[in-house]
């Protein structure tokens, strides 16, 4: 690739950053930055660098917040009894956008994977322990994704709750609704088949 | 969408100036690079803010540069005689990469595009005028797309050129290098039949 100008060839280099763009996306973005939307740049690289320097994670659950508790840890609505486990902030958005979960959360921030080198201590193991002991917490709903990596972090989860005379729940799984049954992949039809329910 | 915190719902918002990036990816590139590259995040931060405060136009060829001479055109080895026009920065590096070409360029930073009221003066045909006047110019090779836009750009810039003894040419259109003919689209097989050249 030709050497534009050191200033160019910087931000082609850190717009590698973003997950999925490689050296051709990231000078197309460079000169369509550069081009037609100096302002969104300019934009960009303030938001950027004020979120990078304010965001951190939640004291209580990990999820992110620019103040010590995030808004559902600090509303004083929410069930302080429930807590569902999930993997990322994004599924705390998701869950709240379905409706009908009033209580907490606790966001491991990943899930399980020895081969990637993440084990307990990098899901905030110590403080989800530390919630549980406070005695506030009556129910666990693991909320993690039905991967093999996820299902065995919900096992892990369930081994570490369930001595401590806490109900652990997992989210149902089973046919999507409006779901044809010859879209559904045969494991969630005999999932759907033995989890059935009586009418 | 679940509003997260002001600060991490203005990164969302933001990252959207990214070409096609809408609000999901946004908030996947967002939530990426707070949780695992906020190093990346900030040297993005600071490369977009230099680059978007220090990089203009060349003075003569209107490339993008950081000096008001960009280093094609400040390089004495060019030959000044020969000008190549483009429509983006981008196609410089391809014709270098692909050597053979030692004169200077002109960036038109887009093509005719009525349609997208872009005429010839977004394409900056005045400073086009004044660098033909100066005289150093022999040759007007016209590298711009074999598009629709591309070779109506191209029709108007040999107008606009050829009343002043300028010579203009156009790249060669035909079969691409190592192209079988059962994949070459009929357009392009029929423009390789009537510009054939004897051996």
């Amino acid at each position: 690739m030709l050497n534009y100008s050191p200033l160019i060839d910087r931000l082609i280099e850190a717009l590698r950053c973003l997950p999925g763009v490689g050296p051709k996306s990231a000078q197309r973005i460079a000169f369509h930055l550069l081009e037609r939307n100096r302002a969104g740049a300019r934009r960009l690289a303030a938001a950027l660098k004020e979120a990078v320097e304010t965001v951190r994670n939640c004291e209580r659950c990990r999820n992110f917040s620019d103040a010590p508790l995030c808004r559902v840890c600090a509303s004083a609505k929410r069930d302080a009894s429930l807590l569902c486990v999930v993997e990322s902030p994004t599924d705390i958005g998701l869950i709240e956008q379905a409706g009908g979960y009033s209580g907490r959360y606790f966001v491991l921030m990943g899930r399980l994977s020895p081969l990637d080198g993440i084990g307990p201590d990098d899901l905030g193991m110590e403080k989800l322990t530390d919630l549980l002991n406070t005695g506030e917490v009556t129910e666990v709903i693991l909320a993690t994704s039905t991967t093999v990596e996820g299902q065995a972090t919900a096992h892990y989860l369930t081994e570490l709750i369930q001595g401590r005379g806490i109900r652990v729940s997992r989210l149902a799984q089973g046919i999507p609704l409006g779901g044809e049954l010859e879209f559904v992949d045969s494991g969630t039809l005999a999932h759907a088949i033995s989890s059935r329910r009586q009418q």
